[in-house]
C-alpha cells in the first residue's frame, strides 16, 4: 500500500479523490499497489464529507509521516506550494502537481531535486488538463528534435472565440455568458490577456528545448481586441481566429509568443473548438503531431494528476523525467519574427489601394460586403519590425492580426 | 554504450538507421547511453552503403552476441519475425518492433516473456506510425476506464477518401493515382479491404481492455464500395466518409469493427485528412482525447521505433509495459450493435416515401439535386439485425453507410 497526501481540497483536489474512488480497482492494478489517501490538507473543514476524517490543517503532519510516499499538490499559486513541494521532495516524497505557476517558475530546480533524491516530480496536469502532453514530450518524442510547439492552451478564450465565431456575438457578450456558465472567472484577466497560456507554453518550451524559458520573456497579447467584425473577415477568408501559444526554433534562434492568430482550415488546430485544447508539435523526423482533449475541468485534470500518481507509484526509486537546465534560454526579439499580417483599414479599398501598395507592396485584398467603409488586406511576409514601420505610415488601421501558415 | 541489432533493412529499417544518425546527440543524451547499431540483418547486401559493414545474413550472429541488448524488428509479417523476436526475448534482449501482424497475433505472449525476463517488448510504431498512442495508453490514460477507441488507422484509405472528397473523383481513379505516388501498394487489398486497420484496432483494443482481441473476430468492411455519389450525399449532409476502426465497451459488452462511416464535422476525426491518422479515445473521467499525426512513412515510423529504443535503453532491467491476458475477449455479435444508417435508394423520393415509412418508420430524407432517379435517407437508431431485416423488404437499395454520432 502506498499512502498519499493531497494538498488542497478545491476543484482539482476533490476531483483527485473522486477519480481514485471511481476507478480504484483498475488504478491499483496499474500501479501494482493499493493507493490510499491518508491526508488531505486544507484550511477549511468539510463536516459531513467522508473526506473530513482525513483533513489536516498543518502540512508538517504530512511531511513528517514516513508512510506518505507521494504528495499531490493541487493548491495552485507559487506560495506556499513551492515551500511545501520543495520540502516534500527533499524529504524523499515524490510530488505530482497540476500547478502551472509553480512549474513555470521553479520546474527546473524541483526536477533537479527529484533527480538527486531518485524520486519524481511530475506535472502532466499543469498543461492541457487531461491531454497527455508532458509524458509524450518526455518519453515518446525522444527520437526527434522538436522545432515547434503551438497550442490552444486556454479553454476559456477558445470557448469565447468559438462562440463569437459560431454565433456572431461580440467579445463582451460572450465573456459574460462564459462567466455565467462558469467557463470564465469573475476576474478573467489571466485567461483573456493570455497569461495562463503564457505560463503553459513556457513549461512546454523549457521541456522541449532543454533550457529554462522564463514566461516573463514571452511576448503575450490577449483576445480582448478581437471583435465580431474581425471574425467576419476571418470567415470570409476561410480562416479561424485562435489564441495560439507558440514556440519555434528557427536556425539557432528561439521564438515564443502568445497572441491571436488567423489559421487556415488545413491547420490541425483549426477545428479545436469550445473549451477543448489542442497541442501541435513538429519534430524533425516525426513531422506533425497533434494532441487534443479537455484542457481543463475537474475530472479531466484530476485524471492527469492520478495518472502521474500511478507513474510515481510504479517508479518509487527511479527518476523518470528529463530535466531542463536552469540556464535561461535567450529568446530572439520578436521584432525579427517573420510572417504575414492581416490588416483592417478604414476607408474605401479602391481609393486607398495605391497608398497601400506604396507602403506594403503587393497585398491581397479582403472585403466583407456587409462591412462598409472599411476593408482588409493580407501583407506579404514581413518581420514584426517591418510591419510596425509600415503601419505607422498609414492612417486608419483598425486592427491587425497575425497569420499562422 | 548499448549495442543494438536491426532486423530488416527495408523502408523502416533504413529509416531507423537514418534517425539514429541524424539525431545522434540528442538521442544518446535522452537514453543516457550511446546507442550503437552493431548489426543489420538482411538477406541482401548493400555494396557502397555505409551499412554494408554491419550487414549479417544469419540471425544467430546477433542472438549469440551478448553485447547486443536491444533488437529492432522491422521485417514485418508473422514469420520469421515471431521466431526471432521470441528467441531474442528469451535470451534477455529487449525488442522494439513496428510489426502489427506480430503484435496482433502474439503480443500477449511476447509481453509475458518480456515481463518474466524483466526486459521490454515495445511496439509504439505498430499502430499509428509516428503518433504516440501505445505509450499514452500504457502510461498516461492509467486513471481511466477506456470505453471507446476509434481511429483512422490507415493512411492509404484516408488518402483515397480525402481525394475522392476534395476532387470528386471515383475510387478506381484515385487508387491508381495513389499507387503511382507510392501511397498505395500495387496489391492494395490489405489497405482498401480494411485488414491493416483491423490488426491495428485489435492491438489497441487488447491493450485498452486487458484481454486478447483476435483480429479474426473483428467485423471488417473496406472502402471499395464507396463511390463518388456516396461522397456527394455526405457533403450535402455536412459529413465526411472515413474508414473507422472502432472498439467500444457498452455495459458489459465489447464491440469492435472496421467499416466506412459517415461522421459529422463536430467529430474530432472529421478533419483528419490525406495520409494522416487520428486516434480518438474516451475515458470515463478524462472524457475525449485525440491523437493526430503521420500514421505511416519511413521517418515518422522510424521515429516511433527509435523512441522505443530510447525507452528500452532507459529501462534495461525494468519491465514497463502493461500486459494483456491471453484469455480471449469475447466480442458481442455486431448484429446487436445500434446506430443510424444512411441508405441510398433508386427511384423517386416522393413516390417511394410511403413504402419507406412503412418499413423504416420515421426517416430523414437526403437529396442531392444533381443525382436523379435516386435519393437517400437516414434511419432512426437500429440494430444491425433490424436494419438488415428492413433492408431486405425494400427493392433498389444502392448502398448503405453506417453513421457514427
Amino acid at each position: 500500500m502506498i499512502s498519499i497526501g493531497v494538498l488542497g481540497y478545491g476543484t482539482v483536489g476533490s476531483g483527485v479523490v473522486e477519480v481514485l474512488n471511481t476507478n480504484q480497482d483498475s488504478i491499483n492494478k496499474r500501479a501494482n499497489e493499493e493507493i490510499n489517501i491518508k491526508y488531505v490538507l486544507d484550511l477549511r473543514d468539510f463536516p459531513g464529507d467522508p473526506i473530513q476524517e482525513k483533513i489536516v490543517h498543518d502540512f508538517d503532519t504530512i511531511l513528517n509521516d514516513d508512510d506518505v510516499k507521494i504528495i499531490v499538490e493541487v493548491m495552485g499559486g507559487v506560495e506556499p506550494a513551492y515551500t511545501f513541494v520543495k520540502s516534500a521532495l527533499l524529504a524523499g516524497k515524490s510530488v505530482c502537481t497540476s500547478n502551472k505557476e509553480l512549474v513555470a517558475k521553479h520546474g527546473s530546480e524541483l526536477l533537479q531535486i527529484a533527480r538527486e533524491q531518485n524520486i519524481n516530480f511530475l506535472f502532466e496536469a499543469s498543461v492541457g488538463g487531461g491531454i497527455p502532453i508532458i509524458r509524450p514530450l518526455n518519453s515518446s518524442l525522444t527520437a526527434d528534435e522538436i522545432d515547434e510547439i503551438t497550442g490552444i492552451l486556454n479553454g476559456t478564450t477558445n470557448y469565447i472565440l468559438s462562440k463569437m465565431t459560431f454565433e456572431g456575438l461580440d467579445f463582451d457578450t460572450v465573456l459574460k455568458d462564459a462567466q455565467d456558465k462558469g467557463f470564465a472567472e469573475r476576474n478573467p484577466e489571466a485567461d483573456v490577456e493570455g497569461y495562463d497560456a503564457c505560463r503553459k507554453i513556457a513549461i512546454l518550451s523549457s521541456l522541449a528545448f532543454g533550457n529554462q524559458v522564463d514566461y516573463e520573456d514571452i511576448y503575450t497579447e490577449g483576445i480582448t481586441k478581437i471583435t465580431a467584425c474581425d471574425i467576419k473577415y476571418a470567415k470570409s477568408m476561410g480562416k479561424a481566429i485562435k489564441l495560439l501559444a507558440s514556440s519555434k526554433r528557427v536556425g539557432d534562434s528561439f521564438y515564443a509568443m502568445v497572441a491571436p492568430f488567423l489559421i487556415s482550415s488545413e491547420h490541425p488546430l483549426y477545428s479545436v473548438n469550445n473549451v477543448f485544447n489542442g497541442i501541435f508539435a513538429h519534430g524533425n523526423v516525426l513531422g506533425d503531431v497533434m494532441f487534443y482533449g479537455s484542457g481543463a475541468g475537474k475530472l479531466p485534470t484530476a485524471s492527469a494528476v492520478v495518472a502521474d500518481v500511478v507513474d510515481a507509484a510504479k517508479h518509487m526509486n527511479r527518476n523518470i523525467m528529463q530535466l531542463w537546465s536552469n540556464k535561461k534560454l535567450e529568446l530572439a526579439d520578436i521584432k525579427t519574427a517573420k510572417r504575414k499580417f492581416f490588416v483592417r483599414m478604414s476607408g474605401d479599398a479602391k481609393t486607398r489601394l495605391e497608398e497601400i501598395h506604396k507602403v506594403f507592396g503587393d497585398v491581397q485584398l479582403v472585403t466583407v460586403p456587409e462591412l462598409e467603409n472599411e476593408f482588409g488586406f493580407i501583407t506579404s511576409i514581413l518581420t514584426e519590425a517591418q510591419y510596425q514601420e509600415k503601419a505607422e505610415k498609414c492612417q486608419g488601421i483598425i486592427n491587425r492580426i497575425r497569420i499562422e501558415d
